[in-house]
């Protein structure tokens, strides 16, 4: 335990001695350093992350002071799931498939190829059973899990060349983590899971061939269309995208039932606005990317989404074998995308693709 | 003014007085009255009501002492807009188009035929400039608005012979408020509004023939199945279906800066909440109204979907020539769903339907 730690951990005690007679200017302060996987002040995730603390001061009145470490301002960005768990820090902002290292079941509580759009993992979250099995395999890991936002279905990433054919994906070297990356690598494709902020320069370089990384609004800002001019619009890896608040199971455990709900509702109100704020410019951002600076559209062909298919139904299978836990959430997830994504195909997406007919959109 | 009211501003200026230092348990507490269009613990939309309510309870330790009233209680389902605007309430929970007959515009603040999605339109409404366009339409009526729920996708509705053709709608007596009900008039229906409570007493007379209402799982609690066996699963009415909290404008620009960001951040979570809940189960309702009500599961043709948004165009037409402010609205509307829908169609509507044909699903 480090110094910081006892600090939190005295803190915690003095509120707990706290009563509601007390002076309101006198009342305890909890303590809470938030680490984040994102960096400073980057349009979308970043900015998220940094609205999302701010709103648990206010809502708090500032009884609960939170602070904010981006990535690399206190460790590294994928550090911080070690940093919470260890006590370190008290919750990380990030996204869990970075830590399939950790366990192999966490993919699900991301986005996995071919898997349920943001609307449908929210249903599964919230309502659908999903929360309970995110707080069973992160309790083996000392840590307590809320949603706190999402990007939307992951655009097909940027390309040196253009996808014509299962065979022009061989050979490629692409940024593309969790178990998207997997199904690439069985398509002949080396590939790498780096942090936002070094994508550019492995792209710039050489080093990579390919990326994928948000969509129009985050991927404007990486420049990316310096080095890779061909941009597919939408992607089989991360049709959801939900991030995640990662809280030291012990510390959330010892809060007041105001002090959770505080937080809760700052996550859940995240996890709804920065989806929508990326829904509102990523039109804009597409625009901009191909007028400013002259990226060229792609979709993947029907070809390219069948070998895409029957590799992620692979690594679904692969994920399952990991472990009984493993199997467990998978099983679950896909039940859910059947029952909620099966409802939604044949009312928002068939209504969706009427109206675009009709008022001819998209 | 009544006798309430007048208790309610008395509190209000018993809050402004209070500090910081004042001792928490003496902190004063501000009285909210909140009145619904929704029946007590109807599933789906009532519940939503009644969960937001208690969170504004929860989240301000009881500071803001929210009392709700469902339809009927205290004021009719349709009164609560000119309660709340007259000030004998403090806030409303319902869906704006049930009152264009105030004003032709607040068509766009719930959803209009041919318009946006739940995620679509939650994008305009935080992060695209519809927020400022709605508040100022109710600033005329004396009114704050915030979003605090959304149904997803409507089901085309319950209809007591199948439609095969425009021709099959003509002569039917059916509820569809808002604009959709505009749409059914010109293709000859003849429309009416009722609140939910009434509709199976309607249908099972026979002074409707066909009603919509929201989805599987609000409507399985209607019993409609009982009157009506042919069930639409998607319909162009209300492709997104945003609720509305609405607050008396004075009331709210005098609570201070920590009330409004409860309130709001209780209605922000709970926009995101009620739309999942209802996600997380339309499709266990829909299947449980098929297999145990033996209810027939029918889609409009190609036809049908044709002289739908034949008629839609020229009712938005029609809508915008009502007054300056509805074209503005109006205008605004579209160009957000033309950009917002328009990336939404290539990116999440494209991915679904390569996903649902992958895995067979929908």
């Amino acid at each position: 335990m480090d110094r910081r730690n006892f600090l939190s951990r005295a803190g915690l005690a003095t509120a707990a001695a706290t009563t509601l007679a007390a002076p309101a200017i006198a009342q305890s302060v909890r303590e809470m350093t938030i680490v984040s996987t994102w960096g400073r002040d980057f349009p979308g995730l970043g900015i998220s992350a940094q609205r999302l603390v701010e709103r648990i001061n206010q809502l708090s009145e500032g009884r609960i002071r939170a602070e904010y470490f981006a990535a690399g301002e206190r460790v590294g960005a994928f550090d911080v799931f070690d940093d919470v768990a260890g006590g370190n820090s008290q919750a990380y902002i990030s996204a869990d498939y970075f830590f399939t290292g950790k366990h192999a079941g966490f993919a699900y509580f991301t986005g996995v190829p071919f898997g349920m759009t943001s609307p449908e993992w929210n249903a599964w979250i919230n309502y659908g059973g999903g929360q309970a099995l995110w707080d069973e395999l992160s309790a083996e890991f000392g840590l307590k899990k809320l949603p706190c936002g999402s990007t939307g279905t992951q655009s097909g990433g940027w390309f040196n060349k253009e996808i014509n054919s299962p065979e022009d994906l061989r050979g490629l070297k692409m940024r593309i983590p969790g178990l998207g990356g997997n199904v690439m690598s069985k398509l002949g494709v080396s590939t790498v899971s780096l942090p936002g902020g070094q994508i550019y320069e492995n792209l710039v370089s050489g080093a990579i061939d390919a990326t994928e990384y948000v969509g129009p609004y985050n991927d404007y800002f990486l420049k990316l269309y310096e080095a890779a001019k061909y941009y597919y619009v939408t992607g089989m890896h991360e049709p959801g995208g939900g991030n995640a608040f990662g809280l030291n199971k012990t510390w959330w455990e010892n809060l007041s039932d105001w002090e959770q709900a505080i937080i809760s509702a700052a996550c859940q109100e995240e996890n709804a606005l920065g989806a929508q704020e990326v829904a509102a410019k990523n039109g804009e951002y597409l625009a901009r990317l191909v007028n400013e600076h002259g990226v060229e559209l792609r979709n993947f062909n029907e070809d390219v989404w069948d070998v895409f298919g029957e590799a992620a139904i692979e690594v679904h299978e692969e994920t399952r074998d990991h472990s009984a836990m493993a199997a467990k959430i998978g099983d679950a997830y896909m039940d859910a995308m059947r029952e909620i994504g099966g409802y939604r195909a044949s009312a928002e997406v068939a209504f969706s693709r009427q109206r675009n007919r009709v008022f001819d959109l998209g």
